[in-house]
């Protein structure tokens, strides 16, 4: 499809930068992903929130630190300045601010979002793009809503056929302030020191080392001191070091950190998702608003070519996968991890000064698990082809000389299937030839035909038939279908397929659940 | 809730005027109504295809007449110059101009539009609002695609349980074209007499002429004689009559639009939505791209007062519903209308010199369909209440002096009827009291409860528990469920409450399908 254009009157015809129409198979993979992450949200008993695309500009202003540049406005045409969001969590908070009767709330928002940022279209950075953000607001027994929100992360990658194939780096705030703190840094440096230490899943210690000693003015020791911390990963056993290092144990923060990391283990253990789990020290994230236990979902997909050693590697130690590839093709912040979040206790505070209520969530990043998932499903050759549409049973009509085109029969039979619920489409030429009817049920793939003839009519009868059946098979030619009970024969036999169709799909575990 | 808040900061918290969030209860009934109406569109064949919230702003410029002032603009940050869509409609023909290799294709499209208008937010007329609209692109035989436009629309309002209290006016611009020519209308006034006569259904045909003559000078005779045609309204008698009218018959445009609406009546005759349809010749739409037949859906419940007797009336004399009660509380154009379309043959064409592919499309006011259903199901005591979220099982637990809250086994419980797809909840405490577990379940009417103790889970057991049993009843205080094949045993009660409740409410035709 030629994507760009001269339109008449001589302007482009084309979408703005950054922007893309999404159309066809990519639709239909894509409406299955949010399906799939929607039932996930669900089953945890989530509720839904719809938020107007812009905000007032000045509800936006100062929660984005450095990327507000990138933040859209809308021409000042008179009366209010507004924005376009620039994620969901902001409008979230703001909706908590002004509703104070809800003290609790587990919701999900499956939206658009706006950034004027450099796009790099086949890396999935775009200027208008899906997040899908669950969060868990209200105040609870520690580690609880936490546990499970990594919970729902694991049940989602699990749903889209990923088996098991992603790690969850998780670290916390607390305990990150409390190693900056034992180690010596100052106040005034901590959120750049810790934003270098954030970048340790792309650069090796020493460059980080550099960046904070030559850069930003850290004494030389006080960063060796955070290098022994910080380059460390692991599961339990890490945690137990930590806990007998008398040093950092007696930091409150630090303790704090380490007991609510404790607990977390333990729920999820309860949960059964500790295998995904990996506890990594660099783990810092960008956003000032965290005050707690943050994570950020990678998988080897998303990842360069060496990945896939390393992970075998971590496989092969029995130790929980970890991130450490190198990672220097893909050098865009984030570009790595496909969903991503953590607590944050203070943001609804921000706008309101009446209540605080306490927040954890996640968001997925819906671009880059559409390309791995389309890619996966391109490489697994057992994968069903994608179907555009939806449609069932297409209703044909074939005769001989003087043939009519039966098209009121045609047309009573869809509207007895339709009435029936049943997803039907004839063909609208008054008289059809039967081949071109047949290329159009092949090009949408419909599974089954109903074949209308003047003399099977007479006869009260019709023809059913399975499209695709290979050459020799009996019911090749299709079998006789009563036409006084047309809507339940054909009800009865969609749904015989159907369920054979899932018994082939559940019988091979490899398959996309797509 | 207070919507309109002091934020921190000394700024309004609030969404932008002619918006709001979308939440609760509201939410639950409005994703219903966009379930059910996708569901129908895919019933039809229909794929789904998502354009960008803004086009090009030159996309937008030239295709709404006066109305173009109503669009917003986004702020000029550098490069290109975006509005946001108005309509989806446009962006759709956009579409099809910038991929010329489809020459068909029936889509749906579920979206928000942006208008600058002044708000009216009870009457469901707002800044932010969403549309929903099929649309069939293609060369066809004609009227086929557009009979099946209107059968969709029939569809929905049925699926959606408003037991035929709707009816779709119907006209063709090709009869009015003949009408006004063979009335004698100059050519330069053809559209301007045609937004007069577009008034009937909210003035009395005199203040009409009125208009015509004293404002737009026509001859008095002129607007005498096409008096006589739009204020007709009627069925098949009604064309039978036009039809043998020599002067309009004898009109190429008329004899068209007279044939077409013939055809027309067959196929809905076909497809058995004939009693829905009203041929109103006072019905003209406002926008010019329309080329062939156009439409409108009203309800009884979306005019004033004196609509009920009106809608008696014309079903005591045993013609089809109309629509020419008194409107003149409820002055604003189309706000009577829950859906309107028509054919348009032109408007890709408008951006691509090389192709033009014909279209036909509806476009269904999804606010103002909300606003209705809403006040029917309130009105309705026979209706369920409206959960807000969709829980199956509250997994709680209890237990006498020494109760540690079985937190591992709640999560454990929680944890195997998630894997088994089970909607499950357990509350976020350590040691969660009883009575707190239960009211979490009655607040969101969760229909079952698993109660998990000491002594019975010694046993092998738990209890099960359908909420809200009556006094007295038999299972009020639970029956016991074996632990070992608690998935399977589970799933096996919630599919029998789930499959008896479908009974009730197939049983009762007037309860709402919602």
């Amino acid at each position: 499809m030629g994507k760009k254009d001269e339109g008449k009157g001589g302007f482009q015809l084309k979408v703005p930068k950054g922007t893309k129409d999404w159309d066809g198979k990519d639709m239909v993979i894509r409406e299955k992903i949010f399906g799939t992450i929607a039932n996930v949200f669900k089953r945890h008993g989530a509720v839904t929130i719809d938020t107007p695309v812009f905000e007032l500009k000045e509800i936006l202003s100062g929660k984005y630190g450095e990327d507000s540049k990138l933040i859209y406005d809308l021409a000042d045409q008179g009366g209010e300045l507004c924005s376009l969001r620039y994620d969901l969590t902001v409008p979230f908070a703001r909706w908590l601010a002004m509703n104070s009767s809800v003290q609790s709330i587990k919701r999900y928002h499956i939206a658009k979002v706006y950034r004027r940022d450099q796009p790099a279209m086949t890396k999935g950075r775009m200027r208008e793009f899906y997040q899908c953000d669950f969060d868990i607001a209200g105040q609870y027994d520690p580690m609880l809503p936490d546990a499970e929100i990594l919970r729902i992360a694991c049940e989602i990658f699990d749903d889209l056929g990923w088996n098991g194939r992603y790690t969850i780096k998780i670290n916390h705030r607390k305990i990150l302030d409390g190693i900056f703190s034992v180690c010596g840094v100052p106040q005034d440096k901590l959120r750049t020191i810790s934003s270098a230490v954030d970048k340790l899943d792309k650069l090796p210690w020493e460059e980080v080392k550099k960046e904070m000693v030559v850069d930003k003015g850290l004494d030389e020791e006080v960063a060796d001191k955070i290098g022994k911390y910080v380059v460390r990963k692991g599961g339990r056993e890490l945690l137990a070091d930590l806990k007998a290092d008398d040093t950092l144990f007696s930091n409150e923060s630090a303790k704090l950190g380490l007991e609510n990391m404790e607990l977390l283990f333990n729920y999820l253990e309860s949960f059964g998702v500790l295998n995904h789990i990996s506890f990594d020290m660099s783990l810092a994230r960008g956003l000032d608003y965290y005050t707690g236990v943050i994570y950020e979902v990678v998988t080897e997909g998303s990842a360069p070519k060496a990945s896939s050693a390393g992970a075998a590697k971590a496989k092969k130690e029995g130790k929980p996968k970890n991130d450490d590839e190198d990672r220097s093709n893909d050098p865009s912040v984030g570009v790595g991890s496909i969903a991503a979040g953590g607590r944050y206790d203070e943001l609804v505070g921000m706008f309101s000064g009446k209540q605080n209520v306490p927040c954890v969530g996640i968001s997925f990043g819906v671009e880059r698990i559409f390309s791995i998932t389309k890619s996966r499903m391109e490489a697994d050759a057992s994968a069903k082809a994608v179907r555009t549409n939806e449609v069932d049973v297409y209703v044909m009509a074939f005769g001989g000389k003087g043939f009519d085109g039966l098209l009121p029969q045609r047309m009573a039979v869809a509207k007895r299937l339709w009435d029936a619920g049943v997803k039907a489409e004839f063909s609208w030429k008054v008289k059809p030839k039967l081949p071109q009817q047949f290329k159009a049920a092949e090009t949408n793939g419909v599974p089954f035909a109903i074949i209308l003839g003047e003399e099977e009519l007479k006869a009260g009868q019709a023809k059913f038939k399975e499209m695709g059946l290979p050459d020799g098979h009996p019911e090749k030619d299709g079998v006789p279908i009563s036409m006084e009970n047309l809507e339940k024969e054909v009800k009865e036999k969609i749904a015989k397929s159907q369920s054979s169709a899932v018994e082939t799909i559940a019988a091979k575990t490899e398959t996309l659940s797509l």
